[in-house]
């Protein structure tokens, strides 16, 4: 029977924990209290524990996984001369420089929105051809939608052709929230894992989407039902994109930026006070001509903090395994509430209308102070965000509140301001609060935003 | 501008490393130096890295994902008075009390393959039965032929349906291979991650497929070429699942069990020197009529050996990332070959005729014994697996390392034997060798084997 020994003992329970250490190209189990970490070749970060019993023998795995992504904040990212697009995900010297060095063309697989590549399409194509890229660039219209597990399968079946290198070749997704989202989905599939670069075109995915780890499709007619939390390798934020866009994109992108602020920043909130109105005039753009540097500054003041501080919230629960989220501020009902009047409100009108709901909570709570909530609600009006809307009743609050707890381990951990620039996440606001929150809401922002919206 | 400073510093480059420290509900971040781990809430073991250039700003996120999952050898499995297969993934005491003090009924959804179904779903109707589960048992044909995306979304709509609470109801697979990797990958792009539970049925799956973390679907002809790295939360092997397999499907597990004796254990390779004509005879079972014992106790060393021999090689390495793997043997000519004569090879079947091309190899390089070849290439004889195929001519073995170079980094990575139980990874096999090997390989089995499989 050579080395093992048939006779077992089955008596009592035993737990023993193990390393895993590297011996040329085996790894074995060690007893971890025998481990020298010192003594040998490679310790993996890995453990195993095996329990065994009267009844069964266990084996339980602990295997860290490290995401590592890096978001940059550049310009003229479609200039050739600009080798970001190509280059910018490799973080290894040697490995840079051997590409920079090598003859053999680059080979890139690009998806870019239909819309996008109506305009930026030319550009796209000069910068791949004289930087000798073999590339193959997939124009879709990536609408809310179009946004399935078919069109990933479409993009799957391209990038198939195309015959990429996995481990080298990283697909590169140009376009909004939903391009990025279906096209991370792919990418993450393909082979179990391709690397792919995120340029968002529009503000809100400049300063969410693209940040994050999220990817997703729609299912069942519900938003991102399917979907997976692998990063991006990279990710290029050019604000020059964003120049584009018609002036209701940039307000929709400003609500995700107040909620950033309204959650954790109090200097972003005044930025958006003071300088909200003159960056949506500019569309975020250097514009010399009008305000001199401090328009370029505060654009980017705006758009670096809102990118920390997301950052900061995303690094430490990149799978969301943590429920108390105060990025969810403003998500609570308007998913709800966009599903509900669809195609009518984009993503960032329907979450300030949550959001500017929910400011009325904390003041009922006596969290804010009324010139505090005075202060938000003219914010939100001047970044021309709808404040009030008549499909966001007592009845759908109440539902979404409930379906909150159900997917939230029973609690409704509810993100509220709590002044201005903080917050924290609060489980048992009674229902009176919530109605006497709803009539003052109704009661002070129907009529104006009423005449706001349709005047 | 409250404390928004908008003059930047653009005159050097700055690169600046954070922790991220959780104060109430909110993360903030802090420079890594200046953090006191003693003195605060809670340190993550996530990173922020900010590098700041004249050309551009940066952030990279470091963010490690702890997977943590169990595979739990046990008997009875539907038996109905054992518990594992509803509560077995559970590890936190505190919780598994209350859901078993909880009158609330559990919900589980099932996905079980056709055939499975046919012998044991009345066993497996009267277990949630008799446990008063709220329940939907979906069988379907997981055939190679079937595993495709398609399926998977069929999955994935019943699920939907079934609108089960992704956070404590997980989906259960009972089934082979394909069955678990599909219903695996169905899980994991469920909600992003819902957690799922393998039950193999075959001896194949039994030691390999369900204990790593790779699930997957095929497309574009391609073996798995869409999946995730996500494992289950519980495994839970009954042998007696076994009993009904065919015969060759005994064999076709024995297989890639002596893959990883031949990789990283002699004694489980003279365990099945010795025994393991009596396991497939006796079809892993406890025959205590004809072998007393001693017949179960081969059996569970066989196994165990084999799968804590396989965690060892897939705990350090679950997402891959390391491409010098020794669980490869094997797996470098047989995809081609079995999808060259498909469905005429079972998947071990393959790989046997890979390992026994390959312990050529080994010993024409001089890492075996012409004897220890002998007993290896006499082993799987016994074992009643094919030992040469026609198929596997000198083209595939070259077309197959050349794709090999192309998808691990430009190396061949080809794990050989070098004694008995023991390996390494080779990069410089000459051309020479393998052709040698090769003749020597079919001027020694062709005959035999042509005579062994067509009588």
């Amino acid at each position: 029977m050579g080395k093992v020994n048939l006779r077992g003992n089955h008596s009592k329970e035993k737990k023993t924990e193990f390393s895993l250490v590297r011996v040329k190209s085996t790894w074995k189990r060690k007893l971890a209290k025998k481990v020298n970490k010192d003594a040998v070749d490679c310790v993996s970060p890995a453990k195993m524990y095996e329990i065994i019993t009267v009844k069964d023998t266990s084996w339980t795995v602990v295997s860290p996984i490290v995401f590592t992504y890096k978001v940059t904040e550049t310009r003229d990212l479609l200039d050739p001369n600009n080798d970001t697009l190509l280059l910018g995900h490799i973080t290894d010297p040697q490995q840079l420089e051997e590409i920079k060095d090598s003859n053999k063309p680059l080979k890139r697989f690009v998806v870019v929105d239909q819309e996008v590549y109506e305009i930026y399409g030319p550009k796209l194509t000069e910068y791949f051809e004289s930087n000798n890229v073999l590339y193959k660039v997939l124009a879709l219209p990536t609408t809310e939608e179009n946004k399935s597990m078919e069109v990933a399968m479409t993009i799957l079946e391209e990038v198939n052709n195309f015959s990429l290198d996995r481990r080298t070749e990283p697909i590169i997704a140009i376009g909004g929230g939903v391009c990025l989202d279906i096209v991370g989905l792919a990418a993450s599939l393909y082979r179990r894992r391709t690397p792919y670069i995120r340029v968002p075109t529009t503000l809100l995915s400049y300063i969410d989407a693209s940040v994050g780890a999220k990817t997703g499709v729609n299912f069942a007619n519900c938003k991102n039902k399917l979907g997976a939390y692998i990063p991006p390798t990279a990710v290029f934020l050019d604000l020059s994109f964003i120049q584009t866009l018609p002036r209701r994109h940039i307000c929709n992108g400003l609500a995700e930026m107040l909620k950033m602020a309204l959650m954790k920043h109090r200097g972003l909130f005044e930025l958006l006070e003071n300088h909200g109105r003159m960056l949506l005039d500019t569309k975020f753009q250097d514009d010399k001509g009008v305000f001199g540097q401090s328009g370029l500054q505060a654009a980017s003041q705006a758009t670096r903090i809102a990118i920390t501080t997301m950052l900061e919230e995303l690094a430490p629960n990149l799978w969301e395994d943590d429920l108390n989220r105060l990025v969810d501020f403003g998500h609570l009902i308007s998913p709800a509430l966009e599903m509900k009047v669809l195609p009518s409100l984009l993503h960032g009108e329907a979450v300030n209308i949550d959001m500017c709901y929910m400011v009325y909570v904390s003041q009922e709570t006596g969290l804010l102070t009324v010139e505090e909530k005075q202060r938000i609600v003219s914010c939100m009006v001047g970044l021309e965000l709808p404040v009030w809307h008549e499909a966001c009743t007592m009845e759908l609050i109440q539902k979404s509140m409930q379906d909150r707890l159900k997917h939230s381990g029973g609690m409704v951990r509810m993100p509220l301001p709590v002044g201005l620039g903080k917050a924290d996440i609060f489980n048992n606001t009674p229902y009176e609060i919530l109605h006497r929150a709803y009539e003052k809401w109704c009661d002070e922002l129907s009529v104006s935003s009423d005449s706001n919206r349709d005047p």
